[in-house]
């Protein structure tokens, strides 16, 4: 079984956090690679990233297609191009943000994310919404720092921590979902700190990929997510 | 004024067509142009044509902004890349599917969608639940012809026609809406034919952007719709 | 293209105001008057006069009906009388919180109300579910100034400006919606005040009016919003 | 314990009708009055019936509050005048679409409603919703009887109970809702035709009523169901 | 006719709190009885407790259904087992959260729960959505006393009515709904001190079933709550 | 890594299939063991069965938690006592209606649930609400074949096959859940047969356990899933 964990965007130490996160959960037969958009954006931190990152994860897909790739996880927290993805990969494919809110959903009444910059917590309640999990979603935060400075900044950790814990004191959830693939290294840090499972997208979406592969699962071909129609591009 | 109908797909023969629908909306100071996308497919029929539209109608969109566009209408019913290009314009930016919706809201309890291929159907649903606009859209409806087939196939209309006719009488609606931009000149023909209003989104969303102008109202620049942070591209 | 904008009080200043809003709208071929109801409450608070002020806005409608008045604007931000009027109106009929509600939902990601005595806010609250616009609708808050105190209290614009700019920030929300008929000419200054765009509901229901009469739609007189049945009143 | 159960249309026998249903209510201190509305539409069947009925409800429910009537039905199934009726009662006031859903809601997992006119049932839906008991309304049906004629049309009841079989089959529901006061009184004849638990809202807003006076229970009068403003109405 | 409130703990003092407050209920032709359940928990503080209960809760309607019993109260805020006696009993059962969230549903435009341990407080959330009442429960707050030192405890009235006091100020409600069987007999208290209609859930589902019997309703004994298939448990 | 899998009916011919679901699924580190309930119903088909088989698994979750089981799947499709379960156990607790629905969440825009008898559909449909799955729920369909004639009667499979192509094809579905444990051996069958994705919900429910615990993760065992307070029992 290969599953390939696709960072939309272009920020190869990105994927390298990524890659540390995911090693570990490959078994025997099952080989697991992060791999990087060729083109887009260093970092998505806006609708108009999020949108210009889509042609190079869908590339990246188009790939993976071409050597047999059994399953695609979307590694950013908006999971852009989920459903065009769907389209085009044979076997499963799911993001960060879908699996790590159904995994919060299993652990209690109701679950936090806590994402980086402000202006990206509409899209999380945006999914929320598509995934049904909505109801669980008691409240989305943002820890404002950039994509990027997650990895750099030696303060993050605390910081992210921090934001956590008062999100929980103030939804009164059971559980946190952290909501960026940059924050996935910190993921057993902050749980250890806070008393309250912290849920990593990046490593319940691969589990979750892994899980639908096991059962010989993938999207229905038939319908809205057949092939999509071949045409000439301009 | 100045406003711009973006068609996010490459065909000109359609911008065309959308073209000779808004041009009899335009008031002594007020200009509306029809722009095709410079590059993308030549038409959406699925989510991966619909990702891979974003680029060009944002390049699109960009290109208005050097000059002073005052506003913008995204001339497919899916309303690709809505939130994005709300990011970098500085007017208001209105989708068809969006405008179309809420216009059908004030003619009765509720309405029918009839669109092109089944395959679209999901997306419509979910554009109507983002707008609010479930509680209303009572069914949604494909008559399965291919969009550039609908200004070649002269039986086109009458086939739209009839689906419109059904819709209707399925769901118990008041007003049909029409999901796509390639039926935009045929909306008076099939409401004369139904005896029900028909609602084209390209007029619709033209009226819109022209009546927020008027108001002097754009998106709100602060928060999740701020000019995007600059960034070097790969 | 005639178009009445109803107000549903017997307060002559009020509707004077309203017209000084809406002449500016009025293009070449359209004609925009202003109308008081002819008998009902001096103002709508409750409930009780919302019911009591139906009568004379359904009389006021039936007067244009017979000189062919093309649509009507209802000025009261409770809507009162809306699908009655839809009943006897051969063209459309808008509420101002109808349409303020619809065109604040596209200026961002969602909205505030802010309006007169905190005990409308509950009528405010069920409009923003009927038209579908709950999702958008992030906060109603009063200033509670009664609805004539806005004319003649010369501090009422400050205050109702304080009112929205603490929406805004409580509710981390894009856009105002005046609460109002009586706020309609404070609608720019406000704006102006806090930078976020603010809806005048008058202003926007008298283009909704325009645009929907522009493009030939108006209720279905199908079904639930047909001619009602005559019948001898007692 | 005096309990006013007003018909807000003017047709005496359909009071009388109403009267004999609840009759029976009555318990040695409980005295249990049906009252006609003095003015208005004689059968309630458009949104402007209803609309237009309201003051003529009121006036009944305002010298019902001058003579120390404890609680009032209004007996009509659009509930006509609801929230104006709480304000200006001290004690609980109920309608009886709202007394009938609540009631089915507890015998099974959904209902359906029937009613007589088809125009009628987008106004039903619209109650359904309010009082929470969308989920439970599994349909809504129309027999297209006019009101009166369910007094004087000897095949009303048969027909009544047709739709009434055909609403159970279609929706697979548990119950049955009579959607107007003028079907009181077939109410037994029809749960024994059909097998299947059927409820009448006079008689279970009566009981509502009721039970709210015996516990000392009324509308909040603090807030938005305040006793309205004062005002000199033209 | 013979209606049973139920208390699904076996602490007989509360059962004998329960009966103080539903004697009075009784008329002359009706008796009224409060019934222990023989086995099972003390108190129902978490979902553990409440899964326990249900046998005894069961057991106890299989006793009065075989002495003819007309209708059942479960006399616990979690409503435990209702489903499954609904299955067995031939005539109608209702939960105390049920019959309290209905009636608070009549008094205003929203409610608040005060309930007893805030580990409690998820249950009440779902039966808020169960029973369409979301919409009206603006709040569930937690006074921390274990359900048997209400009785006990002589500072208990006086913590509940300040819970209830700023659950109104905090929510916004018209009324307040106690969310315990233990806390029945504060209602009046309670009421007297805050200003606001406030709910004690035996009294409601008491007159509730009393209302139900008197109009020969009962839960539909076709399709999903039919007797239960015959079976040899282990 | 230890897993239990509960059925909680005493059946032993169907925990036997069960374990052949399961038993392919455990790694070199993982034990997966099917597990009878000591005591309770031989079949669950009611809200009854449900409610008894409840002591039933908790015992058999209580012995687990004694020898350091490090998570459980509650294996029949009503979920019972999922709640009390998750308050007892240190590790994760899935039901298999749950890890169903959510596992077909990711296949499509929705699915149709194929279960045993039509009595038993309303639970479906609660579990649905309950996990969010409502939206992607498109239809709940019965076969009428007792759960214990699933193993026993040889024209089942094909009876449920068929029932799975009409639910695909009334609802215009993605995916297939099927509705009941004695079904996850007609998995594979029935996916080759209607060429459309099948889901066993105990294998999703072990996965999703075996994936928990692979993360680390838990019921969150502070607030309302915190251990339940000690009592005795009567």
């Amino acid at each position: 079984m290969r599953i390939w964990v696709v960072n939309p965007n272009t920020t190869e130490t990105m994927t390298a956090g990524i890659a540390r996160c995911v090693s570990a959960l490959a078994g025997p037969t099952t080989e697991i690679t992060a791999v990087t958009s060729r083109f887009g954006p260093p970092s998505i931190e806006s609708h108009y990233d999020e949108a210009m990152s889509v042609p190079g994860l869908l590339d990246a897909i188009g790939s993976g297609e071409q050597t047999g790739v059994d399953g695609y996880v979307i590694a950013c927290f908006g999971d852009p191009g989920l459903d065009a993805a769907r389209e085009i990969a044979a076997g499963p494919v799911i993001g960060i943000a879908e699996a790590a809110m159904h995994t919060a959903s299993h652990l209690g009444r109701g679950f936090s994310v806590v994402t980086t910059l402000a202006r990206t917590t509409g899209r999380a309640a945006e999914l929320a919404q598509r995934y049904g999990m909505q109801r669980f979603c008691l409240g989305i935060h943002a820890c404002e720092i950039p994509v990027l400075d997650l990895e750099t900044d030696p303060s993050a950790v605390k910081a992210v921590t921090e934001a956590c814990r008062r999100a929980v004191d103030h939804d009164g959830s059971d559980a946190v979902v952290l909501g960026c693939a940059g924050m996935a290294e910190m993921c057993r840090v902050i749980a250890d700190e806070i008393g309250v499972p912290v849920v990593d997208g990046v490593t319940a979406a691969t589990l979750t990929v892994q899980s639908l592969v096991t059962m010989g699962l993938s999207t229905c071909k038939r319908g809205e997510y057949a092939t999509p129609p071949e045409k000439v591009y301009t």
